[in-house]
């Protein structure tokens, strides 16, 4: 990770979020709602100051709750509010802000039709529901979640359940933020994905590169086989933040190589090579060994997959690779399973059986057990193979089973990328 | 989420670990050295109190180190040791507890030894890097890490380099923190993985469940098509918590059924199907079309899975579906390549081409187009075939594409499951 920057920037809209429970605590989840919650405010000219996670013990929760208010510009906090006696969060708002609380009428009306509906009976924790703040404003209508303000500080109580709060956040939370803070930054960011580069050579490229200002920070953070480059651009306007991401883009593909440039974005090599096969109104086929049918999955993630992907042969024993892709067993005898003879006859069987203008193979030791002196777990051959030619690759990658299985998918869809983007 | 939970337990050695950097809170990456750090303390008896993240900034820095060390028996602090002007955490931790810096000899003669190595020279940046509290005692030897005593309560200081941290965790922290605090409660857990119930009868079975005492924690969590009820026990020795283990998983077992229990812990239906193959000394082949791949990636991607996974066929277009497993083009026409008819005659077609004694097919509509009034998005068929019968199944499902195609792999899975444990 790598990061060249410069500088200060305009006056930033900043809060911080407040994770309430023990899950976290325990490592049991990763804090995957603070990661949304970041990253869509920060799409929309926010930025958390401090992500704080604590269990359900009011002590704590009165605390972060009055320190926090009285340094940000708004305070999010998610988790519980549910109806349990773990859950501390509406006492503990009562306690720090002085408020006193009321059932809030409408939700209490909302859940009582539920109820009936359901032919269940009301009951104490549901009651627990519906108690709000006085002062709050009830926010969202099937679930929990409220807004209060407290010395001028907005602040947004949201439940912990990811789609709940998701939904709130971006209908209500964001636009409520938008409505309060007219001027902010206006943040743009993007992503350059870099194939084939290893990270060194990326840092050493954009090393003397020089920023024409502070509202531009470019940094690099390699993503298993791939490296992405970021671009964050910090202005006051859309069209000074599209300028300057445009000349910084066009200044880091020009010093990175365009050859090596797959994408932007959630372009991922998927969705591009699923772009070229349309383009050139080619279908294509994969014979897979070590990565058992990792590759195909890979690819058919993408919708509409089914126009251009044929099918898969998932050749993970020797008679499989004979019957199924014409391998001929002289190939696997002399040369073995794991070789580049046979990664290219498997390329040309599936080629030949699916009647498709290109495709791809992959065979090699994934572990943990397997590897020989000769062919050491992480060796891997991929093969690529169009009407004109074959193109046989020899990896040898690290890590775990899982890691080696990954790394081979994703070579060889670079493997395929750089034969369709000829 | 649900908890059956009871009362207090005993005195627990707690601490907050702080994390210094930006990406978190720009939701760039989650915080996932957290999860690491908060289940391997716990699994070794110790549990975080509070997770802060923040950024780069000394003051914010000194404010939460001071906070921190004065409610917790031990202090854990990564990232922010780097080498460039934004790595704060040095400066802040000697303003914080007031103590000078210096360089560290040992670690300051091995740098310059790297240095020279690289044919590299010396800079300023590297020296930053040596810089340590007088009362420090360096952690790690090829890497940033550190660990000093304020107020009697250990702080550690290690890199934000996931491998890094990990290793200093695991080699350093845990052991010293063992050796300071031996008497501390023993923490056991264990998921047990129930499979076609769903979480609202879970919640009912579990209900009326009473434990014996405040020393167990039973709660359920939904993981996707799984559901997980897991059991935390804490109690003075080992033995205690073993006992408390067996019989809280006993009572469990009885009201859940155990029919519905594939596995504990990490015992993946994947790999509990491996080991079923292998005592009936089985093999298996898969047939997929709307999954791609995922189903066979998910069976091999467990080590060995080469002793009973033969092949697999990704059918993804009709012609695929007739050649590789002479599905007839009758019932392709007659109900469609999504129907229970191909369903079977693709297991059965699996089975055969493969010569093995059992096989899974999936076809279906995984969307986002693609769905029609008789068979919406989300319409799914299983089929198992073995030598004596051929079992169907029709899902509905819903979601994304990556949802449904999830759904369906493990939905195939259980049916495989349940198929073998006959």
């Amino acid at each position: 990770l790598g990061t060249v920057r410069a500088g200060q920037k305009q006056r930033e809209v900043t809060g911080a979020l407040i994770t309430i429970g023990d899950e976290i605590l325990l490592g049991e989840i990763s804090n995957e709602n603070a990661t949304y919650i970041a990253s869509n405010l920060r799409n929309k000219g926010f930025r958390l100051h401090s992500i704080i996670t604590i269990g359900d013990q009011e002590g704590e929760i009165i605390d972060v709750l009055c320190r926090y208010t009285s340094r940000s510009d708004f305070l999010l906090v998610t988790g519980g509010l549910g109806s349990t006696e773990d859950d501390r969060t509406i006492a503990s708002v009562s306690r720090a802000f002085g408020v006193s609380l009321t059932s809030n009428n409408d939700y209490r009306k909302r859940l009582q039709e539920e109820v009936a509906q359901r032919g269940l009976s009301w009951s104490a924790e549901l009651d627990k529901l519906t108690m709000m703040p006085e002062t709050s404003i009830k926010i969202g209508r099937g679930m929990a979640g409220f807004m209060l303000e407290h010395k001028n500080i907005p602040c947004y109580f949201l439940p912990g359940v990811p789609w709940e709060m998701q939904q709130l956040l971006d209908e209500q939370v964001v636009p409520d933020l938008e409505r309060r803070f007219p001027i902010r930054p206006v943040y743009v960011k993007q992503i350059i994905r870099i194939q084939g580069l290893p990270e060194s050579s990326i840092a050493n490229r954009l090393q003397q590169m020089d920023l024409p200002d502070d509202r531009i920070d470019v940094s690099y953070l390699p993503q298993g086989n791939e490296n992405w480059v970021t671009v964050l651009v910090t202005a006051a306007t859309k069209g000074e933040a599209a300028a300057l991401l445009a000349d910084t883009r066009a200044r880091i593909m020009s010093r990175i190589g365009p050859e090596h440039i797959s994408g932007q974005d959630d372009d991922t090599l998927e969705k591009v090579i699923g772009r070229q096969l349309r383009e050139k109104n080619w279908k294509m086929a994969a014979a897979e060994s070590c990565t058992g049918g990792r590759l195909s999955m890979k690819i058919t993630a993408v919708p509409g997959a089914s126009d251009y992907f044929e099918r898969a042969f998932i050749t993970y024993s020797n008679g499989a690779k004979v019957e199924m892709l014409e391998v001929p067993e002289m190939k696997l005898q002399e040369f073995g399973a794991v070789s580049a003879p046979v990664a290219q006859a498997m390329a040309e069987g599936a080629r030949k059986q699916a009647k498709v203008q290109v495709a791809l193979a992959i065979t090699g030791v994934a572990g943990p057990s397997g590897g020989t002196l000769d062919k050491p777990i992480g060796t891997v051959f991929l093969a690529c193979a169009t009407g004109s030619s074959t193109r046989v690759e020899k990896h040898l990658f690290h890590g775990t089973r899982d890691l080696i299985q990954e790394q081979s998918a994703q070579a060889a869809l670079v493997l395929l990328w750089r034969t369709l983007s000829r």
